[in-house]
Order: structure tokens, then C-alpha cells, then sequence
């Protein structure tokens, strides 16, 4: 086995025990991130350097683009953000060894569904230094090891983190081996085929790369590839909103999966509302590809084909189609959305509870903007990821997307004999409150 | 597209459906599937007959065991179970819709959380053709579409069973469609690759076919491949306890998942303890296989070699360990065993609690019988698999299983742009009990 592999077969021993640290000592391993941290300024801002530089070249030369670079830098208000995150995660109720639920299954005989933590969780993701303390510090919280990859045009500065917080956290008693930081294509891949030892992977970046990731590993996988979000302006629409709506969801942040990037109009409203929207976006720099009934009174728009109705722009570009029923708009959501999140603006009851109920996606936006949909914004505080899974996590996925359960059955002796055949014991199954103590 | 690949397709826009079927119109079709049953017991009975003569063939041949004929046969009674187990889905809370959690985000930006349906659901199970309408009505009363397909040797009686039930649920207004059976070896296959139409796969079945399953999909794999489980004696057991635990753990049921196949057995207690459990096996026709320090103490045992440690024997077989301690047992297990059901005799609270917090399986038992791993017993009503998967659902699962999450963000126009840079609008994030009406 080479050294990644049996570093991941060290997290799998690893998390056995972290699964039943005491929160005591995981918060105060997290504080002791924290302050190093602080304390390691310098060497932080130093191994960033060295990765902007050659970012900055490659911004240059075009390989790399502006905003990629933006997100890559380190800076010392950005490690405040870091510490911040990492205060904010301690005070996160730790939720390992909670009662989930309780049933008295007879006399001395109890049930308990007990939190516990997945285990093993693989993280790879974009060149975002800032990712490297957040993950590290949900997974510690949520008793769980955690492998991680990071984009290479973090390379130093993930390596410098990676350091400084792993130190600090094994000087305060968290098990050795519990984290893992990956360097190469290569390791990934050796991951992927470590089934055994790893129990989930969150892959965030490209389409491409997150699909390469789900086709080539037997390792459940939470993430969403596409994000094809819509905005529904259904014949009770308020004008007013569907402007405002349309128009955040498109532009307040095009390069991100919750952006909107086909709105659909109803016919009965078209008229009225799409000549004021062509200007709006018009004014604010947005392309517009539109089917034919549109572009007949959208001044700025373009024929939009068949492919646009299935393309995840990522920038300033929105398609638009006319449709004659929220039916119809429920349909081709189902049909050529990513299911992940998508709005509908009107003032009718009947056809929000319609499109809520029938459109398949893990966000369903009512008179609100689509870019809502955010672990943050959803009360979560720290996101792991945003998932468009049917399965586990759904949606904003916070610390819960890390934990799973255990039954513990309490009992005195008992075997399932006594319980089976003519006149034998039967099971009280009464629900209760009680939680598990020895 | 084959015709499985358009049922399979077909199925998808059921489930989008079914998401919405009121539960008067699902509980009235559960209603007409108890009574079709009830209706049509000559044409069930005299399909089965078909199977069992060519089973009862087989036996005869040896090509099938006593219990895969006797599980194949559907006789009066076992229809009225099946009617009863309708009749319980009936009862039970219908899920979809439920309000799991909300969230204030702002004044009128209000987040619920919603139950909802997974939406298509595949089942492979063995020759058993009760699991038909089992299966059926839990997937129907969830709201979810199922693909399914039963063990070759049932056909006639799967085929039988599925006509009638699914005739009478179309005709009490549930979407055509919802229900497939698949008929064929090459169906199952085709289906595997269908992950953009099933959400979620179910195999119940050998070790074997379960891991076949899991190497060819993309599709989420809910189950479990092999069932190795532990009874731990440890030095502070009640040894009268030890001995009806570990007995019923390995003989109520010897051929299935969650009997016991390896004990183990604190050295402390072992001179005390492994001689009446060495009588005990023994009059009850189990064969022993030990290592070499309970060989010295156990008549009747023969030496286990390695691969003993390994094997899932679902027979009358067990082997038995020493070990030094609590911790030996629980790394022994983790190693070993296969994260299913494993169990502790014990009287001391550190142990139970050390045991609990540390051994990786879906279902720890304290003091009690490994065969209580079980949906019925453990109250679900109504059992669709046992999951050893580390997500999404653990141990024994009910409909719970079958069911997932959307966020329903409802707002009054609200844009992200408001709450994003200096003086902005502050989120107020207060959880209410509020239920999503409208």
C-alpha cells in the first residue's frame, strides 16, 4: 500500500476513536486551532504569497481568471474570518451521542437511536485556502476524520494550514491520523477506490470534475454537479417582485450554481412584464437568448436554440421561454433543471402549493431569489456542501450532512424466542423521552 | 429504448405524481389492493401452485433448499397476512408533507423544511411473494414509484400478485405507471444504468448479489452485503444471560443476517463460562470452531482457522474467541465484523458504555439477543431492508427509508442583494413551530 493509503486506512482507525472524544477536548482542540492560527500569521501569509505570485502570472497568461485568483488570496482580515469560523463551530451544540428517539420495546427493554458520526469523510475542493480550517474544524466537532484535497493553485497555503491547525489539534488531544491532506491527482484517485475506509465524499468544483469523481468510486458521494436554477413568473405574478426576483437571482453573483439561468413567463403576463425585464437586464449587462414568442417583445434578445434551454451559464446570460401554465412550467423544470433550486413569483395560492409540491428540486423558491439557497443564509452556520442528492442530505448541507445514527438496545437478557409462536411476549412499542445514560 | 427502459422512464413521471396524491385517494387505493387480494385468491393460489411444483422439483434435485420452498409458498393464511400488513400501512401517518422544521429567516422570509418522497425506488428481492405487497404499499403510501423484481422461482406468483394489486390501485386513481415489474435478469441490468430516472436501490439477497449490485450502479445502493455479528461475554457478564443471549443470537434463526456468527469471550469469565456454553451448542446441534485457549475448556469444539474470523456461516456453525478485554472485543469486531448487529453481556457501565460508543455497527445490543435487529421488533411496522451503509439510513428501515427533504423558502420579494456588504439587512434566523400553509 503506498503512504496515502495507509494514511487512509490510519483516519479509518482514527475516527474510531474520535467517534467518543469528549466535547470538553474537541473544543478545546479547537480553540488551540484557533490561536494558532493568530499566532501563525506570518507563515500563513508568507505560503500564500507563493502560490498568488504564480497565480498572478497564470492570470496573466489567461490560465487562471480573476475571480479564481480573488478567492485563492489570504489576507489578515481573512484569517480573522478563519478564526471567527473556527469560534463559531465550538459553539455549535456537539451533537455526537444525542437521543434521536426512544422506544420502550418491553419491560427493561428499551431502544435508543443515538447520533453518531459518519466516520471518514473525503472533502476535495476548489483553490480556496479559507475551506481548509472550515472543514477541518465541522468534521473534528462532528467526531469525524477527514481527508482533503484542495485546488493546486493553493498548494502552499493549504499545505501551511493543513500544519498549523493538524498541530495544534493533535498537541490538544485529538486522536493522530484524524486528518489527512492529500497533494496529488494521483492520491485522489488511490482514494477513490478506497471504499473500505471511506464512508462519503463531497467533491465541490466543476460539473466535469464532480461527475468524474461520481462515475470512478463505490464511495456514496454528496454534491451536486449541474446547477440549471429557474425563475417561474407565473399570470399572478407582482410585477414589481418578478423584476426584483429575476434580476438578483441572475446578477447579484452569475458565477455560482444558485444563479437563475432560464426564466420562464406565462403568457397572460408576458406582455407586461418581459419588455420591462429586457430593459432591466439589458441595463445591467445580461445576454438574452429567448424562444420565439419572446424575442417578438424582448427588444435586446436573441434566439435562444435548443441547447439553451440545458446550459448552466455561469455568467451574464439568461435564457427565457414562454410557457401558458404553471403545469407547464413544473414539467419542463422536472425536465430540463438540475434540480436544485428554482423560484416561482405569484400572488396565487393554489399555484404556489402546485409548483411546491410538484417541482423536483431540493429549494423551491416562493416570491424570493434563488441565491437564498446557501448554507448560511439557511441558518446552517458552516455549509459542507449543497447537495441535490434524493438521499441523506438535500439542499444547504451543514453539520448534520456529517452525522448518522446508531441503535443501542438495552436490555436485561433478553431473547427473541420468548417473542415468537402461539402465546408468546409482545413487544409494549411505546415511544418515550428518555435518553440513554449508563 | 427497450420496453423496461420506457416503464422505467414512465415510472419517473409517475412519481412526480404521486409526490402529490392526497392520502384519501392512496389510503382508498390500499383499501382496493386488501380487497383484490381478498377478491382473487383462487388465481394467487393456483399461480403459486405453478411455482411450487417446480421448486418442489428442484428440492428434490437438491438445486433448492427446504426453507427457499417453504418462504416460496403462499397458502390462505399467508394471504391474509399479506391483507393485514396492507391494512397496517393503511394505519400508519402518511409522511409526505410533514413540516420537519422552520426557520424565521426574516419578516415574511420563512424556510420550512419538508417531508417529501424520494421518488423512484428499485427493489430486488429474493423468491418471497409477500414482499410484493409489502413493498407496494409502503412505496405507494410514501408517495414514491417502485421498480421491482423478485427471485425467478416466484415469477408465476410475483406476476399474479402484481396484476391484481397494481389493477386495483390504477383503477382507485393512483398514476399509471408507479408500479413496475421487471422480469428478467437482463431488466435488472438495464436498469443499473438508468441513475438519471432511480433514485435509490434496494437488494435484498446474497452477499454476493448484493456487491454486484453496488459494483455496477451509480445508483445509491440502501442494504447490506454480509452479516457478521458478535456476542461479546465480557468479565463482569451474569453468566445465565450469557448463555440465553448467545444461544438465541446463533439457533432462533440460524439462516438469516443477524444471528450470531462469532462469540467472544472475556478470558476472566471464560473457564466459568465456556463449558456450559460448549454443553449447551452442543445439545443443540451447533458446531463449535475455537481458537486454542477455548479449545482447552470446550469439549465439543474444533480449532478454527483464520478464515473462521470471516465468515458469515448463516448455518448452525459459530466460533469462539478468547479475548483480554473490552477493547480487544470492540477492535476485534471492527475489524471482523461487518458493521450489522453486535452485542455485549455485561453488568458494568463503563463497559456498556465503552462498547456503545466504539463498536461501528448499525445495531448494538446490551444484554440482548442479536435477532432483535429487526423492523418489526424494533417497532417500524413494516421492514424495507436492514442498511449497514453509513448514510442516509441505518440498521433496520421503515418507511423512513423511503423518504427525503425539500426547503420551501417562502418571501414576499425579497432579493439576496439587500443582505450582502456594509449596512445591510441582518437575517434574524429564529426556528418557529410554524407548519407551510397556504
Amino acid at each position: 500500500m503506498n503512504s496515502v493509503g495507509s494514511e487512509v486506512t490510519r483516519a479509518k482507525t482514527a475516527a474510531l476513536e474520535l467517534a467518543s472524544l469528549e466535547t470538553s477536548v474537541k473544543d478545546a482542540a479547537l480553540k488551540a486551532m484557533a490561536e494558532a492560527l493568530d499566532k501563525n500569521r506570518k507563515t500563513i501569509l508568507s505560503a500564500n504569497a507563493k502560490d498568488m505570485s504564480a497565480a498572478e502570472e497564470a492570470e496573466k497568461k489567461g490560465e487562471l481568471t480573476y475571480s479564481l485568483v480573488k478567492r485563492l488570496q489570504v489576507t489578515d482580515s481573512k484569517i480573522d474570518g478563519m478564526i471567527d469560523g473556527i469560534n463559531d463551530v465550538i459553539s455549535l451544540r456537539d451533537p455526537v451521542g444525542e437521543t434521536m428517539s426512544t422506544l420502550e420495546m418491553d419491560k427493561d427493554l428499551t431502544l435508543y437511536q443515538i447520533r453518531c458520526p459518519i466516520g471518514v469523510i473525503g472533502v476535495i475542493f476548489e483553490s480556496r485556502p479559507d475551506v481548509v480550517p472550515q472543514i477541518m474544524s465541522l468534521c473534528l466537532k462532528s467526531g469525524n476524520a477527514v481527508i482533503f484535497k484542495g485546488g493546486m493553485e493553493a498548494a502552499n497555503s493549504n499545505e501551511a494550514l493543513f500544519n498549523i491547525l493538524s498541530e495544534a489539534a493533535y498537541s490538544a488531544g485529538v486522536p493522530k491520523g484524524s486528518f489527512v491532506l492529500l497533494r496529488t491527482r494521483e492520491d485522489v484517485n488511490t482514494i477513490l477506490g478506497m471504499d473500505e475506509y471511506i464512508d462519503l465524499l463531497i467533491p465541490r468544483g466543476s460539473n466535469q470534475f464532480v461527475k468524474y469523481i461520481q462515475s470512478n468510486t463505490r464511495i456514496p458521494v454528496l454534491g451536486h454537479a449541474a446547477g440549471i436554477c429557474h425563475v417561474y413568473i407565473d399570470e399572478y405574478a407582482d410585477i414589481d417582485k418578478a423584476l426584483k426576483v429575476s434580476l438578483d437571482s441572475k446578477i447579484q453573483y452569475p458565477a455560482v450554481c444558485n444563479a437563475v439561468e432560464t426564466l420562464l413567463v406565462n403568457s397572460k403576463i408576458a406582455e407586461e412584464f418581459l419588455p420591462e425585464m429586457d430593459s432591466l437586464l439589458h441595463e445591467n449587462g445580461v445576454e438574452i437568448r429567448a424562444d420565439e414568442r419572446c424575442v417578438s417583445v424582448m427588444e435586446h434578445a436573441v434566439r435562444a436554440d435548443d441547447e439553451d434551454w440545458d446550459t448552466e451559464y455561469n455568467d451574464l446570460i439568461v435564457s427565457v421561454k414562454m410557457v401558458d401554465s404553471v403545469k407547464e412550467a413544473i414539467d419542463f423544470i422536472n425536465k430540463h433543471g438540475s434540480h436544485h433550486t428554482d423560484a416561482i413569483i405569484t400572488e396565487n395560492k393554489a399555484n404556489m402549493l402546485a409548483f411546491s409540491k410538484s417541482v423536483d428540486s431540493a429549494d423551491v423558491m416562493i416570491n424570493a431569489s434563488t441565491r437564498f439557497a446557501d448554507g448560511y443564509r439557511f441558518g446552517k452556520g458552516a455549509e459542507v456542501g449543497i447537495s441535490t442528492n434524493k438521499i441523506h442530505s438535500r439542499g444547504p448541507v451543514g453539520m448534520e450532512g456529517l452525522m448518522i445514527y446508531k441503535y443501542i438496545l438495552v436490555g436485561d437478557g433478553q431473547v427473541v424466542k420468548d417473542y415468537v409462536g402461539p402465546g408468546c411476549r409482545k413487544f409494549t412499542h411505546i415511544p418515550t423521552d428518555k435518553e440513554l445514560r449508563f
